[in-house]
């Protein structure tokens, strides 16, 4: 009956104990020196405080465990965000070269390839085009705006910029956008 | 004596816990039950047995956390390797068009910042270009060779047909190349 109460504190007495240790010591050095305690008290005291310790470890072993296992999900799912982020530049670029009148037919045809071939790499990691159907806050940056009538409301995207890209549900850059307002 | 060694390894831990186990009170119960034993071996023998626990459970511990930690060291600094390894095409791409003879100016101009843009990604990500100095097994792949003589000695490059491209360590993939044998 006892052992079960003594069972009980040790569960309280953990869920705020931090670290603490001088007190243990003390404690311990206290009752040795204690007359009035028996072998077999001191020995139960050990115990518990050992069972103690024990489960501390072990729970914190577990929650060592799971916030490893959360860190290494979340670094695996934005793994390629800081390269990502940096090839994007070239792919404007690439974009850039294309609108220019005049190319032949086979620096087209590279270009366009090249982009197209940088397009799926980054669609493989997880890299999207930002959509531009309407105005969001979230996605777009607004570097100039005109004034909204009945042909274009409030929120409609007038022209695009610079393309947006996420990675998952992570913002790369937002899209460069003029919008109506 | 083992009193202090004991106390030592308290100083060590820190932890905050919530959790008790079934298998704790089964066990205090079975040593109860035993009855060529006084209470004060039983209370000596559990002492020792979650000492015991709690000794190896912190030693689990620490293992995790160091695996823990060599594991996120290792994914940042490999974590471009993907994205790198698919990048590279597109680079091959833009230098086979930068080959490409009678280009305008501008074309080649555009073209040599999107190279130069995708190249300086790549090395701000750890990811260089595999050196052709020398035939090297573990960094080039021969695709052809040819016979050695007095000007050419054996594992003398002869050409590169595709460049070979290292992530730190790592071989991204081999530079594909002809040489002297």
């Amino acid at each position: 009956m006892s052992e079960d109460i003594k069972n009980e504190e040790v569960v309280d007495e953990t869920i705020d104990n931090e670290t603490v240790t001088e007190e243990i010591v003390d404690e311990t050095v206290e009752s040795e020196e204690a007359p009035e305690k028996s072998e077999l008290d001191l020995a139960n005291e050990r115990a518990d405080e050992f069972e103690n310790k024990y489960l501390r470890a072990h729970a914190e072993m577990q929650n060592i465990q799971r916030r490893a296992n959360e860190e290494r999900q979340s670094l695996q799912r934005y793994r390629s965000q800081d390269l990502a982020k940096k090839i994007l530049p070239s792919l404007d670029n690439l974009e850039r070269a294309l609108a220019v009148e005049g190319l032949t037919e086979d620096v087209k045809k590279g270009l366009e390839m090249t982009r197209d071939s940088l397009i799926q790499a980054l669609k493989e990691e997880g890299v999207e085009e930002v959509d531009v159907e309407s105005f969001d806050h979230n996605l777009h940056m607004a570097v100039q705006t005109l004034p909204a009538d009945d042909d274009h409301p409030a929120d409609t995207i007038a022209e695009v910029f610079q393309k947006g890209y996420t990675l998952h549900d992570r913002l790369l850059r937002p899209a460069m956008v003029v919008v109506y307002n």
